[in-house]
């Protein structure tokens, strides 16, 4: 019993290593110390250096984004209507919704279709379209009620105008005014974010800024990249369009908020970075749907009660605030994959040379007898084969 | 000193590598030969051509989303009021909110509360709540307002009804009404994508669609699968629910666009995939809170500057567009640790060879003597051991 | 042809394995055995165990909330207007955007200016400037208009207020009002979830609660985790704030749905973990934009035309609802590289015992006889010691 225990222990506590041939030859030396080099290089200079594979990233960033607009401009506008001549607008009538979230419209050009009544009347012909041949279409995509079939004609047309039946007076938009001045308004941006996987909180300005100087700073990419305020002038030029056009016709600017954090240094330099492009880019060379515009209504009641609404087509500047993050922190898991594949690529190094030692070198042959034993098993010639190999080897 | 260094020098400039021993048999080599072939089917046909191993992925999608509903509905009303009756409704009217971004509401019913002021007045008796019983509850949950205490008798009845403090007069909302048919309205989706870390853009819809095409498509999966005009008919059959219910009860509506990018292809073929799911599915069999409703306030004044205002209830589809995707583009990183995992795996079927010859092949004892040599240094027996070892060796 | 043939076969059905040499040492193989115990305890407690590394996981979940908000409350006002004079605020009146979805704000307090006319006035002097100095700069931040330039004295006053055109009367937002008393509301959070690349579609309760369980229900961490209904209260009391000044500054707080889901177990165990956090945490040091306001109008029309509007400035919290996930499940590739790994560092163990034997064991020089084998083939000295070698080597 004792006696077996001893045997399974010392068969046990045995250390099983690979038997090496060492070749002592300038050719293979070298060149096995170079592609050791070249492997060594690339593991420490770019996979665990640049590409920071001992970490563990996480991309999965959790955001909440606070924003608020200051500015006044002057409202221009189509109308005679003492309403809207030479209009003040301040926040709370140009940046829709109001509540401060990560996208928001800045109004630059309202179309505004006043004392609209629930009733029937001609579209407002900016297709000039004849009477009898369309008016019977259902439901024209471009007329702005539901066309009703019948045909007004004035005493003084030929052709006359399709009836429509929804909120009249209907709207023209084939007006031109003037868009608002919307370059030296200021926006606020309050960013928080947070690495589910690390724990990591920041905020997009430092703790350590004042009010004061908060207050009265603004963006530029290179002297305050940390200020949290953006004039829309500057804005809208990073993006490198043309502003004047984005006025006129809308836009959606993306402002970009990325973080690039590596948690293994001071948390400190865990910072944003801004970048500012227009989203409708890859529709550019589309013709379809430039710009960016929505219509919204007011609602009135007369004396006796009966609703009606003011229209506005709103030509405005949407500012998504995306924000996009990847942080890494060292993690054993990564670490170990990437220096057992650094190793083993090592390993796979020595297979160039075993190519060219067994074919290319002058001592081709005996290296190959000390590197391979052959011990031979075919069926057939079992018996015989290994009597005379075995006689070679040891003759 | 000279002679220490090219002591060094050719210690350096070694090569060393494993000695092996070949064995010549039929059963193992065919065996060895089977299971490499395995290995290699296995890594090259499902982790580096069908996982695409080879590459690495960016998930993080950064995306921009842009509606624009058409449409003309007509709204029927439980009231007599003029105001509601056939109402023409159009985009101002029933999508909420109006900015276009990539959550919408289309509503498709609406429950009017006209002329509410604050004051007291009775709750709408829909629970018949006996007063005596209820009115003492602080803040019923289902009163929509706050329940005074008091009870408020009609001398027609017996029991009355609770009195509450709030808006009067309280909605009603339990009339049952048509729901607008939007089967016919078109929604249009404007998306555009970045994946940050390749820093690849790309569009919903192909540059080479011209403005013409695009307004007269409307979205197949098959025969137009990249037209980005969606009928609201069509998406609400795709989710494979009952229609009809949807439209009554209101839902919510998944709209995902899908991008699947192999970046090692021509940029061309990284298209959007479709997909339209109703969200609230996994709550499917809870019989709380099926639809989906909100209620809004248009407020208005009286000449001598009382508020007053219109409650709505409305039952609404709510349309989220959801965007994800992934991309992948070749990269060293992956490909070396999956090609070191791949020579790695097949060094590993060695393993099972191992067993094999070691255990149930004739030639075995023959064959373990061939790989294995002992080097004896356990203490107590060593120096014996050794000598009997080393004898039996090389009798 | 037919001996090619078969010298290729046989050639080819060959095993190639390495040769091996057998330590056996008390010293060296406990050495061996416990460095293998270490190496395979981390990989199986740590990596696979803990870390779950035999799992591929998506982070990039797939979210869809709809929330829904009960109360009343009542609003104190600074106003001696019946408007506004302990108003009942239902649903309609605070809750902002109305729409239902994951980012909403509670309103607490608001700063009303009624009947507000574009025109000329004075500024309200909250910063008691002096016309002469500070009425020339364009556009004063804090300003409620557009200042003109021009100094409107009054003829008690000496130094006079600057005169700003906008919507007049100006706001005055120093007032100090009690906020609302909002703690007695509830949230209702309806979250559906959807891990795309494993297509797993989850709720934030239970398929299996009734309409009556989870109406009458309330949050609570340990007790009833899985409620989806929340009292406002209780959120303001998980995140450790003080509430009293967060009903009266407002601010910003994070209602956070985590998803942790191991899909190798039972779909059932996949179920949300709720926190709450103060969004502008990361801010708290700084002076500047302490809690969280916005403004909006209602606007009106008097008899004859004019529109005029109802100023607010609304304090409130703004709760965001962020679901983050991940899930992981069984997958081949990253099982086998971590096998691979696990593998192959085994093998690295064997570098550390090899070091020991070949330099601090008694047998080591032995041992280096029997592990190396030279091969000597440097090219001056190639002949003479090849044969010296070989000659010591067969003494």
């Amino acid at each position: 019993m004792g006696f077996v225990l001893w045997g399974f222990l010392t068969n046990f506590f045995t250390y099983e290593t690979t038997k090496s041939v060492v070749v002592k030859s300038w050719s293979v030396g070298i060149i096995n110390r170079i592609v050791q080099l070249l492997i060594i290089t690339y593991f420490v200079g770019w996979v665990f250096i640049h590409e920071k594979a001992y970490q563990s990233s996480d991309t999965n960033i959790e955001s909440s984004v606070m924003t608020k607009v200051k500015g006044f401009g002057y409202l221009q506008n189509q109308n005679q209507n003492e309403n809207y001549q030479n209009r003040v607008m301040d926040v709370a009538d140009y940046v829709s919704p109001p509540q401060g979230s990560g996208m928001f419209c800045i109004i630059t050009k309202l179309i505004v279709t006043e004392n609209q009544f629930q009733g029937r009347c001609t579209e407002v012909s900016t297709h000039s379209s004849a009477c009898f041949s369309q008016c019977f279409l259902p439901l024209l995509s471009y007329a702005p009620g539901v066309i009703t079939g019948a045909c007004l004609k004035n005493s003084s047309e030929s052709h006359g105008m399709c009836e429509m039946q929804g909120w009249c007076p209907a709207e023209n938009d084939a007006i031109k005014i003037e868009p608002m001045d919307v370059n030296t308004f200021t926006i606020f941006i309050k960013n928080s974010i947070r690495f589910p996987l690390f724990n990591v909180t920041r905020g997009n300005f430092p703790p350590t800024m004042t009010a004061n100087q908060i207050r009265n700073c603004k963006y530029h990419p290179e002297d305050n990249p940390l200020c949290p305020i953006f004039r829309v002038g500057d804005v809208l030029n990073y993006t490198g369009q043309n502003v004047t056009e984005l006025l006129s016709r809308g836009g959606e600017i993306g402002i970009n908020i990325q973080w690039e954090c590596n948690l293994d240094l001071n948390i400190e330099k865990c910072i944003p970075k801004y970048s500012f492009t227009r989203l409708d880019a890859p529709f550019a060379k589309n013709a379809v749907s430039k710009g960016y515009n929505f219509r919204f209504a007011k609602y009135f009641k007369t004396e006796n009660g009966t609703e009606f609404r003011t229209l506005h087509k709103a030509f405005a500047i949407r500012f998504d605030v995306m924000v996009t993050g990847k942080a890494g922190k060292f993690n054993t898991i990564p670490t170990m994959i990437n220096l057992v594949a650094a190793f083993s690529s090592i390993g796979l190094g020595a297979v160039l040379c075993d190519i060219i030692l067994l074919n290319f070198l002058k001592g081709a042959a005996q290296y190959k007898a000390k590197k391979f034993e052959e011990v031979l098993l075919f069926m057939a010639q079992q018996h015989v084969l290994y009597k005379s190999h075995h006689y070679q080897q040891h003759k």
